[in-house]
């Protein structure tokens, strides 16, 4: 969507290391937004991002009009599942709106690789699903978050803040690193974990719509008894090789609405 | 579907002559039958089938199965507009299973060229709408139905008839034949037209489900006013280079249920 930030470009950097061709596309998607939300107000800055992403290596960027993509469009993707809660629930017709997208913007430029940052890590279970179930002929390649110096993770919604907001906007990525180091620790403290990350949150004026821990490939809650015997077994025997359960949150701070995950420090065991 | 019949070959046939390798699937899909509708008893004949298209020059075959295209599918892709009346109204959620097995084919196949029969009117439509909206790289080429030498449209569901209703069945495809030169003669005679064929078919045992004169493109009826623009406008210039006006029908008869089209008999005035 643009207003590209050192996030986006890392992802840009990946595919300029790992391919002949880098293409970008820059469209802020109208069908991903809900009718209360900032789509008018979403930066734009395309020259600015042009030449960004030329720095980092990009060959080739894509910027349709919102006429040229939706123009007389009548199809959609929908995708059950991993859309069901969490930002599916809080934002109806999201994930259809960057599914469908998405599909197109596959169908149009036919890449080989596509790289998606793992901030939004729903979004991503929902690419994931949608090219396996609709065998897309792309590859996905699933990027970790890059943050500011204080842990915050970056988005083009950081230029909402004030550099006050700024700064404190960072406790959100300290209470779910800790509530993660805690989890991790015993996983009998998870209740409890979520709990008191959920009230340090709110006293610092973070409104919390969700605070859970998440497989990633299903995008459902982890039950204490599941977690106990993931960690009873070999890490590396579960959902493949990495580790895909994850802290998430979203929430409103300071009128902008910010979202972040981090990964539960298990190690595999051999 | 299987059940292969000449209506398929010629479609198969077609492909042999105009490309080097030429496949097909087979799949009875279960998401486009509704609860009530012959799922299980759809005539299967795999074996057969695979000799016939051989003999036509096909050289690949896949069939996969339920399970293998089904097993955790959570993806659906829609289509609205196009799919909202006929076949859509009758056949609640037929042309979303159209749809999404027809994407995920295109996905794991990766044709550049699919070809389809026009006996399935709103399917080549609704089709023709998920490629141009999803920017799916296919080209479409949709084929005049095949007839037995009464004119019964080919169809696999024609096995269930006895051979004198096989022969009865016929007259559906004579009575819209009679009513499509009917209203080329003069628009004006859409209505009237319309309801004699329908008493007609009425009067000889066909339960009929709809009966209309649409635009093939939009899958819309087709208003006298709209039509008599038409006509005093040279056809080149409308909908592309041929003609997309067809009456539609879709009728029980003798248990089985049947639908057909035929082209509204209108010559470009050039």
């Amino acid at each position: 969507m643009g207003a590209l930030h050192q996030g986006h470009l890392s992802l840009m950097e990946q595919s300029a290391k790992e391919n002949d061709t880098s293409a970008i596309s820059i469209f802020v998607n109208p069908l991903q937004f809900g009718p209360n939300e900032d789509l008018s107000k979403y930066p734009r800055q395309e020259s600015e991002d042009l030449e960004m992403a030329s720095s980092v290596g990009v060959q080739v960027a894509f910027c349709p009009s919102v006429e040229e993509m939706l123009g007389r469009n009548a199809t959609s993707v929908t995708v059950t599942g991993v859309s069901d809660l969490f930002e599916g629930e809080k934002r109806p017709g999201h994930f259809t709106g960057v599914a469908t997208i998405v599909a197109q913007l596959f169908g149009i430029v036919q890449p080989n690789v596509a790289y998606f940052g793992l901030k939004d890590l729903q979004q991503c279970a929902v690419i994931r699903q949608m090219v396996d179930d609709l065998c897309i002929p792309v590859g996905l390649k699933f990027c970790e978050t890059v943050r500011e110096p204080s842990g915050l993770a970056m988005s083009s919604r950081n230029k909402y803040f004030s550099a006050g907001e700024f700064e404190r906007a960072s406790n959100l990525n300290r209470v779910i690193v800790a509530c993660a180091n805690e989890i991790a620790k015993d996983f009998k403290n998870k209740k409890s974990a979520l709990n008191r990350a959920l009230n340090e949150l709110s006293n610092l004026e973070f409104e919390v719509q969700y605070l859970e821990l998440v497989n990633s490939l299903t995008m459902q809650p982890v039950t204490e008894q599941e977690l106990g015997q993931i960690l009873s077994q070999r890490l590396s025997q579960v959902g493949g090789t990495s580790n895909p359960y994850r802290i998430i949150v979203a929430a409103q701070f300071c009128g902008v609405r910010l979202i972040d995950n981090v990964s539960l420090p298990i190690q595999s065991q051999n």
